[in-house]
């Protein structure tokens, strides 16, 4: 297998990740911005197929027309010339004044109605450029203070603005989806939709629900010390994957965005093994963007921006091929039905079994050996998960 | 207001809680076991209204047909005689060695069956005790390695579970309801239906979701390091808090089951005030049972086992005091006023408007002041937390 | 007792705490930038005793002589006229860009050496304005990348520059001690000296430990989980506590820098209890000032930021308060002896007693009733935590 | 490079880890016990070279002194028979009810002069075993709530006890050395000495400091967030690394003890990286033991025990194998160059440089160029991590 991508790997960037320029809560920047064509430049020859961008990132807050018409023109330009798309977009209502309690959900009305309208401007460009997905972020959604937001309140007001959005989206007849990208604090104490499961169940209670899926995080998730594997798998259960962000964390605490294989790696090869392969299910799960958002460490120059982009490029593309060794492997196939990994495809009961037919089965109550599961009848978990360390690791072949 | 509870109040402790022996991972029991009656009986005199417990609790695993009747008709004098009720009840399907991989999602499927059947079981006597509630606490479906389990299979297992089991509730014509207990981690490295979100997301996908609810727990939230009251207006904004656990836990780390409000204090009253005054909404938020699910501390005696369970009753009891004085106060009220907490409650959108419509009202976008947030319209948000705070001390009147 | 601040309460404010703009890794300020000479006769207002401040806070990075001069007088003038004192001061290196991988223990020399002539050109500044503590607190010095960083190596370059400054110290005759202030992240991935313990460790290294102590932060500490109580009792313990920086911190996550008691407020309870009340030993375990290191919430104006400045002082006279009135409560006095709290201050072995003897005694051993443990001898720890809890809700009188 | 252990790789288990029956606090044993005997057999054709082991684990707490006798007596029979030895061992204080609250700083003085005994005792027979290590993990030694426990006087009972025990091998002329084991909570809420920082801290103030080092644990400081690799770099740079505790751990939370390299791969890399090539000073840093204290999951049977137990073994020395390669590769030298790692050794100052020295060199400080650091002066850390994480997956030759 090749290391050497190519756009039907679907790798993309957002320009605010190789554009971060290192400033963080105690220091400024270290770098100075990068010009858009110059990064779609780079990113084309590094082996991206995708640009995505907040408004805020392109032109910035408060620019004239005329302003941040000259920058969406010079994106256009070298987008003809690169051959990258734009497969997603989204907006930031998190850095200005304006937005210090949040956007959509702000206890400011005023604030509130500009939200709308600002998303409604930048999905009008999306729209114009092509991209088939609108990512939600609420990083400002949520308080420090358990009395100064009313939660149910605050999901009113973002169920609201979900359905005037997504009505906005079919009256002009964009296709485009919502993905929305929890996250569970920072730059807010708590903030609002704080994983996977809480905006999934949101999702549920939308006008059209269809029309908004998910934007996952690795290090989102895993600042809340959830495995971002299984949170995935859940939201592909409900077939709420919409998009993904890749990147690296090592374990709770402040949000790292390192690059994606640089945190927790086992979970990022059962991620990749999961993505590509789709467990017991067989096949791809998924098949969208592979969205890397990450920050090139604050210590880094340019050529470290270049180099950090190449290695989550490179680390997925390695993790791929091992998780397709480890499936291959006849020993690993033998270790999962050992593990009976594969019986959880069997349904519980027998085609039409009733609660009748149930207890009438003595087999499964009155004479099921509970105790031949002390001292035997073991799973065989750790063989496996060593089969898959030493994949990860390469020793196998 | 007075801190000696009555029925009205509902609270209500597991047959575990301050059953619990004491043992854990590193040290056997340091506590006999209590005796069913004599557990009503104390728990009568200290003021609760009921009784909850696992079918393992009232009858070892594996007794007899006989012992175990003994033990229910054991039960039934003591509620008589104390007029005790058992609002709940549920299932151990984690202790015995059988469920060492789980039991509804067990990759066992012989587990699997069993499980159902033991549930069964135990479903038709809560019935029988008049239970309303059935919890479901799936501690021991999840896994420590990420090839081990199929999630997706997983969920699909435990929602064929869910439906089946509604389905016999509703063939019985029991008056009861399901709520799921989430929980991230511990025992297993990492539990499906990690939090609260997860868990109302699932719901969605069941034959009848009206049939299943929440049972959120204090602790198991906040070992995820998620706000707990957060959690809980958005179970009640969903109509999903049908039952509630409350414990104390200090930060992410192993269950601690402590006494409630011996964890974060600040997040206690919080969520009294949420339960009892409902927030901007007003009025109690949730009518159900007060559920302690904590463990008298390993270091204690029998002694120290009643002294924890009237704390608990206690601090409730002290919290909505605080709670209502809170509410109560004319500077409070000013101060959420200020904090503008109150405009959430106005829809962003005016009535009827349409997205032209607010395209076209130039003080929404064009025209709004955007600079004026820069140094100005603060949300005095750090005055009302001192001012919360100050009446969870009680040194405002 | 009075809830009215005097100077003999001596509560100190960082110039970068009130001063902090509202800058976040996801937004700009929120604030504009406040005068040294407002800030310090506001603090004189509220009943602050002292002001602290780094050498950037006072005069920009890369500011000329004449500039720094001038800020310079311009504090010694307010200073004089309200009475205010400079109990602290301490380095920034950590904001501009050449501190990108640390300061003293950078890999680039040029900035080890840079870093201590910064540090050396304020220590005289310190000196002169009468500063009698300087902290160092190396937020930058450590890693994202294991193999990025030699920690022994960090460890030997930490250890020379601390000997090198201690001498200049001792050299110049100034009346200065150290306190070092451990973090365990953030802005690196893992700071050297992450605890109270580490840091207490490789002070006992140096040349002249008794020139350096400690700076410890509420919510430093409890980014790892560890209880900060605790880790003061071991640094007094060590007698090493010479500062302390008091704040807010809600569970393990980004820094938060919360009002002292927005946070864990049972664990505030118990160190405002360690430091006035002295525990077992009885009197006061410290003398020194009690040093707000805070941020005004990115919500508030600068309203907001003198409310929360109050409120610090506030809810830490509550604390003391509270913490009086928990040790002179007689069933409180009872109930530690009933926890053997106090026996812990008896020696385990008798006055001169060996190994020998310890082994001639019976009762120590053979005839100990270890049973006696079993369903008896109880530590009444609960009880105790109730009424604790009590009084910090103010709740008993 | 072999994947098959020899003696000299010096792996070792406790008798409690393969001897885990799988109880935890929600469920009871899943294995029977394991015969001493047939342990020790196991680990000699496993490749290990030793046994270490809690008196509790040899023979049951309460054994009469013939019970005990034989126990030992079977272990020295079954040592003699495949040449393993007892490297270790240690004292159980922590299961039986007695300990309930501790047992060297236990409130209750007769626990602890219980304790000292039981350790004595336990001393005796490591002597007389050959061990030259004692291990001291106070796992009970803590608190739940801040009261319960006056922090200083519990260490000062520790620092009596462990000068205690100095004295009594120095008086036996025992060629012994104790080996601390911090943990941060679990079992008790908070636990005395949480973390490898504050043990190191502690043994500074003992009688006989070079009696006492460390035993740090993977699992332990992770469950704080620590970083283990820099917790054992500074261990040994203060000489104090005289035992290890190898496991995994997935992150913050309760304490998993999971088979060596399942959790954070990255760490385990550079950890052995450090143990078996030094970092930058060369050589191997460490030479004891490379000891697992780990857990075989509690769904495993014998089987899965002696599974999990090579492949501890297995990825150590995969990991050892990976490390080698990665100094070996001279990319990777160019680039720890790149990254300036290997300047870190150079001390800051000048051979004999004063303060005055350093002052008149105005290249250091007034002609410094800080504004290179901006754009430029790049550290090259990511590009190095990305060839660690490649050495690690086995992916560069």
């Amino acid at each position: 297998m090749s290391l050497t991508p190519t756009k039907d790997d679907k790798f993309s960037f957002g320009l605010w990740t190789i554009g971060y320029n290192g400033a963080d809560p105690f220091g400024g920047p270290t770098r100075p911005a990068l010009d858009v064509v110059h990064v779609v430049e780079k990113l084309a020859e590094i082996g991206a197929y995708g640009l995505t961008f907040h408004d805020d990132d392109l032109f910035a807050f408060g620019s004239t027309d005329a302003e941040r018409q000259k920058q969406i023109d010079r994106l256009k330009g070298a987008l003809a010339d690169t051959g990258l798309i734009v497969p997603m977009a989204t907006t930031n209502l998190f850095s200005a004044p304006v937005f210090k309690d949040g956007g959509l959900t702000s206890n400011d009305r005023g604030v509130r109605r500009y939200s709308l309208r600002k998303i409604m401007r930048n999905i009008d460009l999306a729209a114009e450029l092509g991209a088939e997905t609108y990512v939600a972020w609420g990083g400002r959604e949520g308080a420090e203070y358990d009395s100064a937001k009313d939660i149910r309140m605050a999901l009113e007001r973002y169920k609201e603005a979900f359905n005037f959005l997504g009505q906005y989206v079919l009256d002009k007849g964009y296709n485009m989806r919502f993905a929305i990208e929890p996250k569970p604090n920072e730059p807010r104490g708590d903030i609002l939709l704080p994983t996977v499961g809480h905006a999934l169940a949101f999702i549920n209670e939308l006008d059209h629900p269809e029309l908004v899926g998910l934007n996952p995080e690795v290090g989102h998730e895993q600042m809340a010390g959830l495995n971002f594997q299984a949170g995935i798998a859940q939201a592909l259960w409900h077939e709420k994957l919409y998009h993904i962000d890749l990147n690296g964390q090592r374990g709770i605490k402040y949000d790292q965005d390192l690059v994606f294989g640089h945190g927790d790696l086992h979970n990022a090869f059962a991620l990749v093994d999961l993505l590509e392969n789709g467990g017991v299910a067989g096949g791809p799960a998924y098949t969208g963007p592979r969205h890397f958002d990450y920050k090139p460490s604050r210590t880094e120059d340019e050529n470290g921006v270049w180099e950090s982009a190449k290695a989550n490029i490179r680390t997925y593309l390695l993790l791929k091929e091992r998780a397709k060794a480890f499936r291959a492997d006849a020993e690993v196939q033998e270790a999962l039905k050992a593990a009976q990994v594969d019986q959880l495809v069997l349904p519980t009961l027998n085609e039409g079994e009733t609660a009748a037919d149930l207890v009438a089965d003595r087999s499964a109550f009155e004479e099921f050996d509970t105790d031949a599961y002390f001292g035997g009848k073991g799973f065989n978990f750790v063989r496996l998960q060593q089969l898959a360390t030493e994949h990860l690791m390469g020793a196998r072949g």
